[in-house]
């Protein structure tokens, strides 16, 4: 029985992680879970899953929450809290799935406390990578990814020795946007990015889908947890998410990761691994003809790509500023404080403004991550 | 430094290993080769790899060789020659690419005598697969499969708990006949049989993929080699060849080994592997667009397929009449003694009728091999 604390349970990756505990009572255990604002669905969680303690960012929220348990459920408050309750609780492992550089510390706080992390927050591994690992290597705990592009290198390595690597090929739906011409771009609307054709998810994540910085994160991400450099990265379109993504190994053979485009498959193998387990989310059916189609990305269209591939090669800060500056401009998008094609252009400039620092600490990640927010508002306020 | 000695060393897996070789002589050495009738390019491949032994079935052409090099080469003669060469040489494994049942006696006798065996030789598995895994077993040596399907579900399977395996999926170019009509089926010609789109092989094998018999053959080796049922292999049709078989888990997800379409990877993997080596034979490109098909196979127009997952569910002496038939039908098409739709008809007539035994030994393996064989002649000679 694997104790597990879920951050940002009432998100899609968390509703999704409880999904598949749901489906396997005896194999898994809730002993937290930590959201931010929603109470009342947090309520709902506590009574199906029973977690002896809760976080709540919002302070308001954390004490409906307490209205409602009273002393059966210990509930703590704000980022402090939430970091707290992973000191407090003894648990195997936490399923990161926060949106963004909140992420990063959590993971950093529990891998230290003990746990395993199955990890969906790519922005932690985006902003601060390097010391990620170290913590890995020095904790002996693993971090085991849950975005389906990560799982699936994860498979594709397993058994396999990291210096047989030849290059990572990272798979991309191409998102809403894939076949706009670049007038078509520069006019989209809130709308229509947040319409993204093969998995439901968070606000933020289906925008990076439509600017293709979602694929330039996990690049990122790829990066630093393989130990593979930017220029042994390919991205590719493959518009049917069936292929997760795929290894090429130094023999020209390849090794390729597919399933059903459901996201609580990956969650399941993060939770299971090295051990498989059934699932009830079907396979691929072989009995119909179906094709796999891979097409180069387009740059040109694409900027956020390249941006990211920029990023990495830089090293030290660029990438959480990169990051950083990337989460204040979609959430000024989805604002309607700035166009579609102006989100490149921003993270752009921020990014090479930035204060860059070879071998940042974490305070200084924390610092780029406000400081490149910071940039784009300022930018926002001269438009 | 492996030492090795290559069974059917002047067809085309022997060549293909000795190209492999030829590429990497800081890590292979050639130490003994055998072949049937060729003497003129054995004395070739003699003088480019200097084997200290070599076996030639033929007595003229083992005679042959001898005049060329005197005492500087041992040579043997004949089966019973062959087997005795791999019990007097030390070496590391054996590679075989013999064609039909012949190939299976060396099988256990090299591991045997402590030597792995790199296996091109489907037969084997087919006639034996039961014995020959309990040689594996016994021996605690390892047979790694070199035919490309074999060697993508071996890949796969890296790093895999067996019991998470939940089917496998072998890829099949369709041959050259896969959109043909039963009416053009019916009377298609050897010359047609033999042109084969993707791969450069022997005619045996290039008959065996206008039937599909080829692929029922590597259904059976399946099962045999990685212990899953029939009932749990499936074949789908995938005419670039790229994708070269897929391993489902039962969580759904699937692994899937690719490359281009080139027999010298699989040879290479299998005299390398756990580890993996550089390979100039290419890798996918994915900087242009391209797209991977699969279909269902026709189990009406290509009864061979459902052939083999007959016999393969009877099990005992079955696979072996089955291959044994199959040997010499297509040896009788190609002569122009039986038409092509012939082939499958012959087979099960054979099969129907052989003397099943349930748990055979190696003595009533070759019997039913020898058996069914002589079915075919009858049948052939009544027509």
């Amino acid at each position: 029985m694997k104790r597990l604390i879920i951050l940002g349970s009432t998100g899609s990756i968390g509703t999704s992680s409880l999904d598949v505990i749901a489906s396997n009572p005896d194999e898994f255990r809730v002993v937290g879970l930590a959201a931010g604002t929603s109470s009342d669905r947090m309520c709902d969680q506590i009574r199906a899953f029973h977690p002896s303690s809760v976080a709540m960012n919002d302070a308001t929220a954390a004490e409906n929450v307490r209205k409602s348990f009273d002393t059966m459920v210990r509930v703590y408050e704000g980022l402090e809290g939430m970091l707290s309750m992973i000191g407090d609780i003894d648990a195997d492992a936490v399923i990161n799935g926060l949106v963004g550089s909140v992420g990063m510390v959590p993971t950093i706080t529990a891998m230290e406390n003990g746990m395993d992390v199955y990890l969906a927050n790519k922005e932690t591994i985006v902003m601060a990578g390097d010391l990620v690992m170290e913590t890995v290597k020095h904790t002996g705990q693993r971090i085991v990814p849950i975005d389906s592009e990560m799982s699936a290198i994860y498979q594709c390595l397993k058994g396999e020795h990291p210096s047989h690597v030849k290059r990572l090929i990272l798979t991309a739906s191409g998102g809403p946007f894939v076949d706009f011409t670049q007038e078509a771009l520069d006019s989209v609307t809130v709308e229509e990015a947040l319409n993204h054709p093969n998995w439901p998810m968070g606000t933020k994540n289906t925008i990076d889908s439509a600017t293709l910085m979602n694929k330039g994160l996990e690049v990122i991400e790829a990066s630093r947890l393989f130990g593979v450099s930017g220029d042994r990265i390919d991205v590719t379109i493959h518009r049917s998410s069936i292929a997760h993504s795929l290894v090429e190994f130094i023999d020209g053979s390849i090794l390729c990761q597919m399933s059903v485009p459901n996201m609580r498959l990956a969650i399941q193998y993060a939770m299971t691994d090295p051990e498989r387990m059934p699932s009830p989310y079907g396979g691929l059916d072989f009995t119909r003809p179906f094709s796999l189609t891979f097409e180069p990305p387009d740059y040109e269209r694409f900027p956020c790509l390249r941006l990211a591939f920029e990023a990495l090669e830089r090293g030290g800060t660029a990438t959480a500023a990169l990051n950083g500056a990337n989460e204040r401009a979609v959430e000024a998008f989805v604002d309607g404080d700035i166009t579609f094609k102006e989100i490149p252009e921003m993270i752009e400039t921020a990014v090479d403004r930035h204060r860059f620092i070879e071998r940042p600490d974490i305070g200084d990640l924390i610092e780029t991550d406000r400081d490149a927010k910071r940039r784009i508002e300022e930018m926002i306020d001269l438009l």
